[in-house]
């Protein structure tokens, strides 16, 4: 076992990202692969992080009057159908169940609109009932075919989706961006992620959706990673489901919907744009443990730095420390340790510091040390880990910022995509154009037309035509 | 809608039972048959209790050092075989994924000890990995052939199943106990739920396990819910899935194991145990709105009612308060609706009310009214739902208490069976002897060897044998 652990990442983030960010998941225990071919093991390190995302989210949840339930896990093929664009959407990587005798076949649900949409339209009735706004926290199977990567793409996956319903349209898009803005502060708050918010190409939309709204953010190898969605799904979805409500007027109406979620899959980000050469940065604010103690111990004054050391231990209950005071194993070993997991602080406690009464504290983002009077401890502590999420997500801003670039033209495109960064060009709005890009870019994508962008005109990309908007445009996962 | 909502409860608990359970859960709105047969919609009344539960139990895991996680939906169907009494006990009600070209046919989980123990095989290495302590919270899926009941047999069900690794049978046995009495807590303090705490028989004990340990409560109609089971799986499916450590003498040893699991299902206990004819009867730690604030309006007072209505409501926001000021409902109308929910406390204020700056407090349990002042209401209202949880529990207890009675010989056990009652009776241990009870007694089961009596000896209440133990015996779900 120690032999296993204390083999480190083995690879530079820069040399090979991929092979680094497998390493990081597996080494600081985020996740396993499963016996079952694309489907992974959420691991209490990671399974925590996402705990903290639920327990965050659900006290907005609240406070925006959203109601968590739970809809079956199983959705009747026809349910499918009745909807065309979501059915063409979603078809090809559903899973199925045996069939029974006699029974319609059933779908492992990829996503909930259609077994949600069937009971609204059995219980939204008048403008009493709207607007109606609920969440699911539920795991999801989509049938990929293509290679797994823990977080990012397996088989099963944990998300919540949302699913409101409302009179009007300008209720259901103020309402669309309010939940973008929601994910906005998670990623910040929570997991220390910069984001770009924008709407999805034509190309792009949900399956089913008039629009979708999206977060995403810049990965270190220079792919851009979706990393939530809020639809407006108009009402296409509620004309197909037959969901229709008695007006103040006591006409009959068709409601507007929206759905949005997010997944585990933010780990997965939290991972890539964070961790570094030693393995995971955990910031504090999803860090389980926010701190390790670890006694530097000689034998001579051992009793002393122990009893000191638990000491110290147990005045920072409330960080949820780790205190590793196992035997067999030196301080260095420890350390790479820790640091592999991401631990957010460290305390180092030796003979020295126990006769200063002083502790000696590092930093895991930056490595930075510095000696505090143990007095002073708890609060520098706090102070500590306030500063570390600020600064993960002002060094992981920086680094988006300073990766968006405009392109003008088809060669400046060209240069900032190998370049590894975002490109900003004006675009047609085209889906050939579009599809151009893709073709001879390798995969390029409009991530998004962001919203930031300040409306000028200006000539498509790629087709050279008149334009009224810009779209970010990156290789993505 | 108003015409369904003011649909009460149309049939008296005592006359129709089932007939009643079902509208209760239907028109208190908790859940909703689904499209798909035998599974069940959790509407927000309903999951909100089991968040509660959630929010509870994870407070309580961390504090014994056991971490959630997340593993696969799907089992290899080779796993299942690899523990055959597990695989005999499950795979008739097992649902398969639609088998794809060449690869392994896929459960949909049942239970997760095959798939979580496959993982357990690699992580544990030494006695330094131990206890290893995981839970995870999932839907499971068991595919019934009998009618659906909402909450108590469904297809599809959420639940948290804990599984634990040990050095020792000691330590297993002892930690096995521990988290059955933590179900007791969450029953005791949240759902207000009494239990039976025992042993299952040999033939009821789960599939696989040396011994199953289970909480379990009588319904008012006579039949006894088993609540949750802590088992001790002893050392079978370390050793069907080779799960081996190094002990601190470096010898390599098989370690105990135990899992443990409660579900959505105590939520029907809940209600079949507190409801009555008017509907639901939360138990106010886990009512989500805590109180209900009714204005009693007429016209010439209306502006000053309300006024008041709302600045109470607002005084009372830490209870989570629905204010009811909808126009067209009648204050009856207001009060059965809130009465079929189950709301704790309901708050009327009225014209003489707001002169005489008071108000009227309703408990939902027992229908008791008084007349409190406005600045001692919050106060009040907190004694008052600390009053009633105490209460629903002491009268539930009296109930179950009242309806254990001992049975010498094979008519008693009739006579107590037949008067919805548990029967206290010895019982010899012998297999055939419990078949034969059930055989002749319409189902009858030994819910479990209680853990509370103390051990005499006596004649099986079957084949009249010498007998150690007492069994409680009773029809069930």
């Amino acid at each position: 076992m120690a032999n296993e652990k204390t083999q480190g990442i083995t690879i530079k983030k820069t040399e090979d990202f991929s092979e680094w960010y497998q390493q990081v998941v597996l080494k600081a225990e985020l996740a396993d692969y499963s016996p079952v071919k694309g489907c992974m093991i959420i691991k209490p390190n990671a399974y925590s992080i996402w705990q903290s995302i639920q327990d965050y989210f659900n006290e907005r949840l609240k406070k925006l009057k959203v109601r968590n339930a739970y809809f079956p896990l199983f959705i009747p093929e026809s349910f499918f159908k009745k909807e065309s664009e979501h059915a063409e959407g979603f078809t090809p990587e559903v899973a199925w169940i045996e069939k029974e005798e006699g029974e319609e076949r059933l779908a492992v649900r990829p996503t909930s609109e259609t077994i949600i949409y069937d009971s609204y339209s059995k219980w939204v009735r008048s403008w009493r009932d709207l607007p109606l706004r609920i969440n699911q926290w539920a795991n999801v199977v989509r049938w990929e075919t293509k290679a797994t990567r823990l977080f990012l793409r397996t088989r099963e996956f944990l998300w919540q989706e949302g699913h409101c319903v409302y009179e009007t349209k300008k209720e259901c898009d103020k309402e669309t961006l309010k939940f973008l803005d929601e994910y906005e502060n998670i990623c910040k708050e929570l997991l220390a992620i910069p984001l770009i918010k924008g709407k999805k190409t034509e190309k792009e939309k949900f399956a089913g959706a008039l629009y979708t709204t999206t977060i995403e953010s810049l990965m270190p190898d220079g792919k851009s990673l979706q990393c939530g969605t809020s639809h407006n799904l108009g009402q296409g979805f509620a004309k197909s489901f037959g969901i229709k409500f008695l007006s103040k007027d006591e006409k009959e109406e068709v409601p507007w919907q929206n759905s949005w979620g997010i997944s585990t899959r933010l780990i997965g980000a939290m991972v890539m744009i964070h961790g570094d050469d030693k393995g995971l940065v955990l910031p504090p604010n999803v860090a389980y443990n926010k701190l390790v103690v670890v006694p530097i111990i000689f034998e001579k004054e051992k009793d002393e730095v122990l009893v000191e050391s638990e000491r110290i231990f147990k005045m920072l209950k409330i960080f949820n420390p780790i205190f590793d005071d196992r035997d067999g194993y030196s301080a260095g070993w420890k350390f790479n340790e820790w640091e592999l997991k991401g631990i957010p602080i460290r305390i180092e406690v030796g003979p020295r510091d126990v006769k200063e009464k002083q502790v000696v504290l590092v930093r895991r983002d930056n490595n930075i040390k510095e000696t505090v009077k143990v007095d002073k401890l708890k609060k520098r502590v706090k102070e500590l880990l306030l500063q570390i999420q600020d600064d993960m997500y002002n060094k992981a801003k920086k680094f988006l910022d300073e990766s968006i670039k405009e392109a003008s033209n088809w060669k400046e495109l060209e240069n900032v995509i190998n370049d590894k960064k975002i490109a900003a060009a004006f675009y047609c709005g085209n889906v050939n154009c579009e599809d151009s890009v893709k073709d001879k870019l390798n995969g390029v994508k409009a991530i998004c037309i962001p919203f930031s962008k300040e409306k000028k005109r200006g000539s498509c990309v790629y087709c050279g035509k008149d334009s009224k908007e810009v779209a970010y445009f990156a290789k993505s996962y």
